[in-house]
């Protein structure tokens, strides 16, 4: 396994990253490829696609760190569950699966860039693989979400003093907006007293929550 | 990157296997794990899913074995693609993706046992990963299919002899039916005159196709 291209994304830390790809739409990433991976035939036919599968590391410092159940964050954090019933990235093979919306491609010099939007990854992360999402084998919408199905019922309402949102490029905007929405605290810290930062886009956006409310504080520049 | 398990199908042969997961809803395997990955907790919660992912090894001889395109069997065998448009198993890093149906999942004394349906995996086919599938992350039905959309229409009728059929236990016949009727010849040989032999299930079952008509001459036990 040799990575094949890097993802740049907004993401330079863990804390933040949506749980899943395509829960925050806006977020934008760019793909670039390693030389041997840079021949455009490789990509001829890939833009007839708009959606396409994305094999990933997951960062597992140590290689051999994983273990029979987790404890995923959208039960609380105190619920065990065997790790091959959920996406923890500390799993015996550390690969990850993210489906991301193809929105460019384009041929550089420094070879073939795709554009992706949806993309649950951190800046850097290494691709493995890229291939495109077919629908009549890929897509089944009778599928049960077993507990996973908790997540969308907690959307935090975000207070974001326009001053500071505006620090952003307006392109960023909507992106970090929904990405504190979807509450990048671990569910087991609800300490409204606590302070917390996300890294996104060259900012440090610093914010507490009280209830289901979000309130953004500074944006500083990283 | 070390299998967790090993799939049992039904297809000792790569010649006859449907081209992507859930193409035969009747094909089914079971997955049985490697001694480190047996604990029942590492699997608990995944019965509350109905599809799960499988990351495989696809068959690579030579390891470094891919080219930049590929010709799809379905656009007839002389269109080339790049290889990141399709999922063939010519690929930089050779991992297979498959969404498939979990049926059953028992506790043995060899370890944990998936029953899994839809499968397109050559038998003892090694598994590096499970993943449940999460229809709010994994399912686009706004997916444009490319060019692959042009696999459904190429159905042949199928003409079994009803006493060759029968040599197959009950359970294992729709399934049989249904790999021919997808078309498990080469796109490019359409040589009325050829006899093609599929292994499965402990036969190989002989037959030829006219036109849209595929006519099973023998079945023989393997």
């Amino acid at each position: 396994m040799k990575p094949i291209a890097h993802i740049k994304t907004d993401f330079p830390e863990k804390f933040g990253i949506p749980r899943q790809s395509g829960l925050v739409k806006d977020l934008t990433g760019t793909i670039c490829f390693e030389p041997p991976y840079r021949n455009p035939d490789a990509f001829k036919g890939l833009s007839g696609y708009n959606y396409i599968w994305l094999l990933w590391a997951f960062e597992n410092p140590g290689g051999e760190k994983w273990a029979a159940t987790v404890k995923p964050p959208r039960l609380g954090g105190n619920t065990s569950m065997g790790v091959f019933a959920t996406r923890s990235p500390f799993r015996p093979n550390p690969i990850g699966l993210s489906s991301v919306r193809l929105e460019k491609m384009e041929f550089t010099e420094q070879g073939p860039v795709l554009t992706v939007s949806g993309a649950d990854l951190r800046d850097g992360t290494p691709i493995y693989d890229i291939k495109p999402y077919l629908a009549y084998t890929d897509c089944h919408p009778d599928a049960v979400d077993g507990f996973a199905a908790q997540r969308m019922n907690q959307q935090l309402k975000v207070s974001f003093p326009e001053e500071l949102l505006n620090i952003f490029p307006p392109e960023k905007r909507s992106a970090i907006l929904e990405v504190l929405a979807q509450d990048p605290r671990p569910s087991y810290q609800h300490d409204a007293s606590r302070r917390y930062g996300v890294s996104f886009a060259g900012y440090d956006v610093h914010f507490y929550v009280e209830g289901e409310q979000l309130r953004v504080t500074e944006v500083i520049a990283l």
